[in-house]
């Protein structure tokens, strides 16, 4: 059966395609050529129906919410919650990255329990089992990955985040440049470098890419080229080792697609403000505009605890200079595994950047302009219904009900909104005379 | 006795561009130079002694939380206590804007409290107080203006917002122009809009603005140029009306520090983050760098409950493009009247937003350097002590211990730097060549 990428090539305008087209009131024709080109990829797996997201362009922007297990809390009945949280605050995918335990029954159960496309990190089960195993990650044999990447996918796994871009060109940048004032922070990479010094070998992943690309291809699910080396510090950012994974990212990318794979980029990480327009605009070039799924970014290193919103400023920027999936962060990163609220508090934030974004990337602005009037008109239920989730102000204003049921406790009698209606409504609410 | 700003000029080095000085650490005879050309002020207040903070070009980013009582709302304790949790989570100065009770008992417990500047706008107690004692805000007397900014100076308020720039010339774009989505959000500048339309008369504190500006000179305040018509909604940003006022304000500034009184400009409100460059550009161009003091900005409508998310992508932009101070947006913003938790999250987030822009502003990054490093190096420490806050770090890993105390629970025995710093630690840790 063919792939998304190759239906569309074939012209074929697929159920998924229509469902995105639908979704973003976009032409469906228009989904179809960029489906063709790479530019859009649709999440699927040929063993599990679930809700149809497009990632890409011209599409609003995605967030993607990350649960799993570690070594340390490993209680699958708390990921199935957190999932649920995920998928009910609004996330757009959900990453299954646990670390320990039993994999399968955790990804099964949390597959089972909603309805958005799953990913994974493949690398995550591939080294824990070694160690398991055979004592040490590095000595995992190669041939476990496949195996486990094939097990994922049989799972109903949409798509898969794979560190395919970590090889020995990359490995020589990193020893070349001598420095890392944070280290690697992506698990996944930092276990392939180990694995690659240890067997002196090139990755399993890059040798046999062809391999990966087909096993995806089996299942129609989405080849996401990993961040293994991603700044974990703001001073890393945009380094020549990150931009060389990126390059050969970039070039995985356009042969997995030219093999009929769904394919996205990944990127960073820890970047400052000012470079985050850079990273978008070089990957969009590299890739032929490739979707780029970015990890926020983190614009600063300082703010444990409030990464959520760190995140979000990256993200906002991110999404409105043409990044078109962000993954959450939680105000647990650099500190815990997350709890049910950090992972609603994390959603939260991301959707609040996702809109901020497209509201630049896409001219997205027509909710906002209602809420504008709404506001005016002092409209409380209009507003509850407008904003991104109508629960938190719903229970702040159920909480601190203002004696005149128009305003509210922040002015009281002291409504600006009140006097304007008074004094400038034949003056003020027309509405702009070009509109 | 001379303001700061004439001082200054006269080339004395005050004690308070001392104190400035060192905390910057920047020279004193550039702090001298700055205050002098009206680029930074240095809010006071002859009848009170507090912390000394610098606010203007070169500087930190200076964040103010803002408290006060409403109608549905008037407890002064509570007021006292959400002053001094602003003040313990790190705010830099504290706006007592009470718009109910009894003002000078709220604004005494309130300054008695605390060591910040306080600022406050006098139109609140102005309005309240007429109609109280007149039945209608608009049948304020002229008077009753200038009496109350006295008042309020003498109990030792050291910066004001006053809204001097809205005039006849505003009020008629206002009207030309024909529409505004949100209305007018300032409490104050839909007031005086009110007066100046029942009354048939010009604003007093534009027609006499010198009497303002004599009153703040007496006690060496800061007039912080108030900003009646910020769009307050993100359909109205940068409009004319909106701009017309800068003109005014920008103008007014220049008379003010010619008359030997330090001034700021206000700014907005709603905006969405491709225009915020625009409006700190156009500010800082038509002032001369007068200090701007900006309410987030909020690049979106639709996000009540979060927006001091919303607000701090705004403010890490416009602090980033040159925004010199920035008031804070809780979670209860178009809600409610903020209550304890909600002030220092709203203080947090802007300390977020500060830090993220002044990365790039001041290109102060040192302490990301340090981040980085404790982090790869594992040195938990080292990481609260860099913190923004270590407060709530040092609780989430109080709560969620990991087996291995070196590593966290969200990756266990599974952590990236483990590994970097068994495999690779010849190789990256050496810090960069160049350095």
């Amino acid at each position: 059966m063919s792939t998304q990428i190759q239906q569309a090539r074939d012209g074929i305008i697929t159920p998924e395609i229509e469902a995105v087209a639908t979704a973003e009131g976009i032409d469906a024709n228009t989904i179809l050529q960029r489906v063709a080109e790479g530019k859009i990829v649709i999440p699927c797996n040929r063993n599990r129906r679930h809700r149809v997201v497009g990632i890409g362009k011209g599409l609003t922007t995605k967030i993607n919410a990350s649960i799993g297990t570690s070594s340390d809390i490993d209680d699958v009945e708390l990921e199935v919650r957190k999932a649920k949280i995920a998928e009910e605050a609004g996330a757009d995918t959900l990453m299954e990255l646990s670390a320990a335990g039993d994999f399968q029954k955790t990804r099964k159960a949390v597959i089972d329990a909603i309805d958005l496309p799953v990913g994974t990190v493949p690398l995550y089960q591939a080294f824990a089992q070694a160690m398991e195993k055979y004592g040490a990650a590095e000595k995992m044999p190669a041939e476990m990955i496949f195996d486990i990447i094939e097990e994922q996918c049989a799972d109903g796994v949409s798509f898969m985040a794979i560190h395919c871009g970590i090889n020995l060109v990359t490995l020589e940048r990193l020893r070349k440049q001598g420095y890392r004032y944070g280290g690697i922070v992506s698990k996944g990479g930092a276990l392939m470098n180990a694995w690659m010094v240890k067997n002196n070998r090139e990755n399993p992943l890059y040798e046999h890419f062809d391999r990966v690309v087909e096993i995806m291809k089996k299942y129609d699910a989405v080849l996401s080229l990993g961040n293994g080396y991603r700044a974990g510090a703001i001073h890393d950012s945009s380094d020549r080792v990150q931009m060389q994974e990126l390059i050969i990212n970039c070039e995985l990318a356009e042969i997995g697609q030219e093999m009929g794979c769904q394919m996205m980029v990944e990127g960073p990480g820890h970047i400052p403000i000012d470079e985050i327009e850079a990273n978008v605009i070089i990957q969009k070039r590299m890739s032929n505009e490739a979707p780029f799924y970015v990890l926020g970014p983190l614009p600063t290193d300082v703010t444990p605890g409030y990464d959520h919103i760190t995140a979000a400023v990256g993200a906002s920027l991110s999404s409105a200079y043409g990044a078109d999936f962000i993954c959450y962060v939680t105000p647990a990163e650099h500190l815990s595994l997350p709890m049910p609220d950090d992972v609603r508090e994390g959603v939260m934030a991301a959707k609040v950047a996702a809109h901020i974004g497209d509201m630049v990337k896409l001219n997205k602005r027509d909710r906002d302009m209602a809420m504008g009037k709404a506001r005016r008109d002092l409209d409380w239920k209009r507003q509850f219904d407008l904003a991104i989730t109508g629960d938190r102000p719903r229970q702040v204003r159920a909480e601190r009900q203002p004696e005149c049921e128009e305003s509210c406790t922040m002015c009281g009698n002291f409504c600006a909104s009140h006097v304007v209606n008074e004094y400038f409504k034949d003056d003020l609410l027309q509405g702009k005379k070009a509109k």
